[in-house]
């Protein structure tokens, strides 16, 4: 892998795209094949016809689920100081009033009127015209182009033309508790567990901005069409980071990330294109650093930028090839009206770009919407450094004097006075003060004003924070892992494939092969392979079939280090210590074996 | 904490009962305050008046709950080496319809008349009858018996007599997909995740029985009435094993278990008790050995024996008080149909028996479900050790004979034929053979009946494995934890409470405290802290309010040690190091300052 942070901070597309290939890259049913065999992931519930968009996780890749949320809290939650919390997947109805989830969280669809088949109308556009993001143009005018283009349903041929474009709700729905008064859905996200909750969290934060609320959970959308494996599906996991920040006063330590190169491709650059289409390599793309992308204004939010920082290393250190990686920005067009910037991490998978992340300074939208739903206060109260005293005019007319005098006009006087003496005290001054009402003026006697300036002390004010979210697709962000890790070569002239798996993400850190199951070569081996386990390593124990299979078995799981014992083991006190990616090998005292590879683990470079 | 281990195996309840109240019981309503001020959990949703049964783990309870699932994951996935996978929670209609769920998942229900309300119609009978397990009446009966006895509706006072008493389903119900056409549920237990995927999680065991898949996630049950917070809820964390065994041939490994104590609550206890009532204290429980039990037939498999030794193990180091603990044997009556021995883990709470665990042999009953409802194949193929070659006499009638022969008869007579090859080859020998069809006997040339022996070579046969389920409820484990965990006491004549949490489950392992953020203080200690986290420790940094409010804010989260900065610090490189349940305190050296806190993280004891 490339560090783009060693390299020249502009750098062009067509190198990008020449390095793509030349780590690697599988076509993606090589990497399903794999997933499906080794039990990364299979589709769900297949015995019984299954049923698309659900995935199972098997022993490898629930395993390497486990350490890629580890990763992310160690950085995100853990390095960052916040807090994390676990909420319920089925929501009351009301929470998602008040999101605007329940108005607005649509995909359009069109029923074919012959094989009663259901499409995304705004995808069935994009297929067959020039017209991107069609979801934007609205359901009239998408149910207009399918006629204009005679458009047919993919899967019958029928021409949809006439057939009505229809708003469909991406959430699951249920019924709670007995009869169906009380409605749920199960989350889109996990953000609103913790948007609804921010009353509670601010006060176990003391109240004290900024602070930031993770979750790692389930989220739920009924896709209407499912695809592509783990990218498009029903049921998935998110790690999505909330930071509450004062917009006023909070700043990011920016200085932590402004020397982060960050590939970015800005909203300018997307709209410069000329062919005007995204997806086709790495154009536009430019390398800077966060520090130079604030300045020259690419990127507007300080916070979100902090965010692109870190996350870079995090995607590099997760070993997602930075050549197939890149930040892009949304176009005015497809932000949310709330939103100020937004950026999505995209990777490059089997020639598509892929959002993995969404980076957003929401603004103070979200807590907003619940403070205007619920009776709950979603605000902090933030106290001054010290009390500040203010004077404020005001007046008090006496009725029982402008009433006779003015008659109908009083109560016009009567505010004429209010508003004057906010504006200029001083015309209080005299044993009169002038008014103008409709054109003419008025005199009172300032005794009958009841003019006073009165001190009113402030000790702070009340603040609606704002939300910073990096949103990651624990899913997306897994497949794009091992697409990028998936490699060919050729070891004793036998082809082999190979997950280059970053340490810390692989399931299992090191296997353990006795030559045979004899001779207490057996013994010996499950011996060390308790002990190994005993200092924190992932251990698997593997006793069949030949030595060279059970290379290969843990080369395609990602496994770093595999020790062989054999009958030199126990006449020499030594193993044999191979590595996955040279596939060079050591031999190493079976006292020293533990901190050898707690060495490696840590970081010590292996060489033969 | 008491170890049974170390004392009598037999222990009578009254013993038992006096300890517990020693061992600081505290009333609920105080633990449940406690988990909502410091962060455990709360009820989700409140700003919207909240929806019952479903809960929110706030920054402390998360990390306790991770903590515990990491601890459930050590002891029975890692160390057992089996296997753990993660499902979808979402399930499509045909796993329910095989698993028998959507038949007889229900709880029975009765509506008020008059205020619409919807109780359980059979705790509605044991609540004013002396009735026990009024659901094993069934609907028609409890309908009676609501009438007989004039039971009214404790929300509005109505009399129930006349209503009807329906099944209703407890899984939540959803659409998958547009249109309602797909139906799915929410999972009620993770378990059939593990049962559908079998054929192909055999494949990655390699086919050899026995091994072990588990999981740890969300399941789903839409309770009539949720309450006494984390105990009936609507959305909870389950971690289920399912061991797939061959019940000829494997055996657990007894010899590691059958030294072990548990407290048993037997069937026969049960009945033989006078006042009939399982849930007055501890009476009926004896403390006997795993393998005394097995030896007098108190527990009848000895793979729930094996589960039942760990796991009095594993909640011991978990915290909970085993004089407020026992496994109770389900009774006849009780036990599912399929189920040959079952017993529940319960603990005290708050006066009350709660099941946490369910340990069953449920015998081949989910894997013959799934094989008779879909087209996978739910057995495993176990070779024998050599090939069993058997020899098997079969016809092959000539039909060009028999047709003229017997007419209509002569597929009778072809039946028969092969039918008496089967019972008895030696009928063959002669020329003609004699069959008898409707009474008669006819006579047929034995070379027109194609008789034959074949040799017929078997390698093995295929096996359809039993299943040894232990599950837990993670949110009733946890619950008990907190309960049993939960002590007051007095420290310099101010009362104090806090919870003797185990060092692996404490959300914060070492507190660390400035004596103020001045003069260097803070600096020095941010740096310590930060020096902690690298040597792997979970460290909460506080400033904030006096040395003794920041003790009394980490004793009530649990927190095993604190470390306090103060100018000798800065002076003599020492920090006071103060332990929780002791509140004594010892001065360490900066420098041997991880070394220590990773010496009693190991183990090591606080001596001050």
């Amino acid at each position: 892998m490339t560090d783009p942070d060693a390299t020249d901070t502009t750098r062009d597309s067509s190198g990008a795209a020449d390095e793509r290939t030349a780590s690697g890259a599988a076509d993606a049913g090589t990497v399903v094949e794999l997933a499906k065999r080794r039990g990364f992931f299979f589709p769900a519930n297949e015995a019984y016809g299954g049923t698309s968009g659900f995935y199972t996780y098997g022993p490898e890749g629930a395993a390497l689920k486990r350490n890629l949320e580890a990763a992310w809290r160690d950085r995100f939650v853990t390095r960052e100081g916040h807090m994390e919390i676990d909420s319920p997947t089925v929501t009351p109805e009301a929470v998602f009033e008040a999101s605007g989830h329940l108005d607005t969280f649509d995909d359009m669809i069109v029923e074919c009127p012959e094989c009663g088949a259901t499409h995304r109308a705004d995808h069935l556009v994009e297929d067959n015209t020039d017209i991107e993001e069609a979801e934007s143009l609205g359901t009239e005018r998408v149910a207009e182009i399918i006629a204009e283009h005679d458009i047919a349903c993919p899967s019958c041929g029928t021409v949809l033309a006439g057939e009505s474009v229809e708003p469909f709700n991406l959430m699951f729905e249920t019924s709670i508790g007995p009869g169906s008064s009380s409605r749920g859905y199960l989350r889109p996200e996990t953000a609103q567990g913790m948007f609804v909750e921010f009353p509670r969290l601010a006060e176990y934060a003391r109240n004290q901005l900024p602070f930031g609320v993770a979750q790692i959970g389930r989220g739920y959308r009924n896709e209407i069409s499912p695809r592509r494996s783990l990218i498009r599906v029903r049921e998935f996991t998110m790690a999505e980071l909330e930071h509450f920040v004062d917009p006023e006063s909070d700043d990011p330590p920016i200085e932590r990330v402004e020397d982060i190169s960050v590939p970015l491709y800005s909203a300018a650059a997307q709209e410069g294109e000329d062919d005007g289409d995204a997806d086709d390599g790495n154009g536009g793309v430019e390398w800077t650093t966060i520090g130079e992308a604030l300045a020259d204004g690419t990127i507007t939010s300080e916070w979100v930028a902090y965010y692109l920082g870190i996350a870079r290393k995090w995607y590099d250190r997760m070993g997602i090839d930075m050549d197939r990686f890149r930040y892009r920005q949304h176009l005015p067009g497809e932000l949310s009206h709330y939103a100020s910037d937004c950026w999505d991490a995209e990777a490059e998978i089997d020639g598509n770009w892929i959002e993995i992340t969404g980076f957003a300074d929401r603004g103070a939208y979200d807590l907003s919407k619940h403070d205007a739903h619920s009776d709950e206060d979603y605000s902090v109260f933030e106290a001054y450094d010290e009390p500040r005293t203010t004077e404020r005019p005001t007046v008090d007319p006496d009725m029982s004097v402008l009433g006779p005098e003015f008659g109908g006009l009083a109560g016009d006087v009567a505010d004429e006075l209010a508003s004057l003496a906010a504006r200029d005290p001083s015309a209080f001054e005299g044993s009169e003060v002038t008014v103008e009402v409709d054109g003419e003026t008025h005199s009172v006697p300032t005794e009958a004003t009841g003019f006073a300036v009165r001190e009113e002390t402030e000790t702070g004010e009340h603040v609606t924070p704002h939300v910073i979210e990096p949103a990651f697709g624990i899913g997306r962000v897994l497949y794009t892992v091992l697409d990028h890790a998936y490699r060919e070569d050729e070891v004793e002239g036998e082809s082999r494939s190979y997950l280059a798996l970053p340490d810390e993400l692989a399931p299992t850190f090191v296997g353990v092969f006795p030559l045979m199951d004899k001779d207490g070569l057996g013994e010996r081996a499950r011996a060390i392979a308790a002990d190994l386990r005993e200092a924190g390593l992932a251990v698997t124990y593997d006793d069949s079939g030949n030595i060279g299979r059970r290379y290969r078995r843990q080369d395609e799981v990602g496994t770093p280090y595999c020790v062989t014992i054999d009958y030199e083991s126990l006449e020499e006190e030594t193993v044999t210590v191979r590595e996955r990616d040279s596939t060079g090998q050591q031999r190493v005292a079976i006292e020293e074996l533990p901190s050898r590879l707690a060495a490696l683990r840590a970081g010590d470079s292996f060489e033969s």
